[in-house]
């Protein structure tokens, strides 16, 4: 089984530990609230696998794109995939720029006044471009996809035939920078509406997974595999 | 209280009530699987108002941007704020093309085959440009986007002052062409791996809201108001 302990890589990450990426540019550069930002590869990939999927934007050949998908990462990058015949991964796999991003929502921040309502979220974006995995990591990587939605069900699983492999393209980020942005805590009122009498508080909000659903078609009574309980996803 | 029956608005959508923006173009039609699709507005706008938040693409002064942001919608379009300083709103506002995506995540796919692990999701695009809402509209659409956050809260707030009405900006798209995807159902394998003794079938998904953490600085001991049982996220 293919086991990678994402978060405790991606959170030692030290002020002295800084590469290129790194840095705020003009692009990534927050304007709004800086304070709960930052501009750190290892703090974004973080918060990309804790939530497992989230946005590309591109510029497509009939204009502006933007592709939900499933995102997993390693300590250095993320990656996307996607049939080898779709518009969206051909066009990404051209070296075009793109934009990629990924967010959790929290919790409802339920200020006193309309203008301080927020929400609790933490969201990453990451610019570059894409490249395509080789083919002789191609297997390893859609493992690690498999195993990032139901963690341990790549053991459990038939496993990609040559064309199968074939039909599939993996692409990864060439990170050239990103920017991370999180909010937290309760609600920040001006100081005159703390003494009226309204509620204030946050409602948190999760994702959840429910009870599995066998699929009709099942060919016995096994039950569903304990692999299913440790599914997460922002 | 404002109060907008959406789902109710939206789902009442017929083959026989398309306008242009309902029709596909080059850059919406789905290419992948597009019996999953549809190019319907009114659907568009049913998904995005159930998510109520998503993403927002545009060619920024300094390449492409990436917007995640609160939702809202009524029945002809969909609404994002922000600051009035922000320089995504002012970029928005200056009438550049965008992009816009929500999605849900309902439930992880669990296939026999590593080929056919999926996610059953809903996912709404839509194109266009962003205008201004005009001063008079403005102070209707944050009630929106407060009761869409927290059912009912407008009523319970203390409301905007002239300075923070002016604080804000709020923006509606406007719609030239939108694509819908869906995915619903059990693992879709194929025919000879059905016979493998290997657990299948669907791990439903959902956001959920936890229980309400009053803010420390409550002045009271009121409970928390009954509407924050109604809020919802996909």
């Amino acid at each position: 089984m293919i086991v990678r302990d994402y978060c405790q890589t991606y959170r030692v990450n030290t002020e002295t530990n800084k590469t290129a990426a790194d840095q705020p540019t003009p692009r990534s550069r927050l304007h709004r609230l800086p304070e709960r930002g930052s501009y750190e590869v290892a703090s974004a990939l973080a918060i990309v696998e804790q939530v497992g999927h989230g946005t590309v934007a591109y510029q497509g050949d009939q204009g502006l794109r933007i592709l939900p998908t499933l995102l997993w990462c390693d300590p250095e990058t993320v990656y996307i995939h996607g049939s080898s015949a779709s518009r969206a991964i051909r066009d990404l796999a051209d070296g075009r720029e793109c934009c990629l991003n990924a967010y959790t929502l929290d919790g409802v921040v339920v200020a006193r006044s309309a203008q301080h309502m927020s929400v609790n979220y933490q969201s990453a974006t990451l610019f570059g471009v894409m490249e395509v995995v080789p083919e002789d990591r191609k297997t390893p990587e859609l493992a690690a996809l498999v195993n990032r939605m139901t963690p341990g069900r790549w053991d459990e699983i038939r496993k990609p035939s040559p064309a199968e492999d074939k039909s599939v393209t993996v692409l990864q980020l060439a990170i050239t920078d990103c920017s991370v942005k999180v909010r937290t805590g309760p609600p920040v009122d001006d100081e005159a509406d703390y003494d009226l009498p309204i509620w204030a508080g946050v409602v948190p909000m999760s994702r959840m997974a429910g009870t599995p659903i066998a699929d009709p078609r099942l060919s016995n009574d096994q039950p569903a595999p304990r692999s299913l309980d440790e599914i997460h996803f922002g």
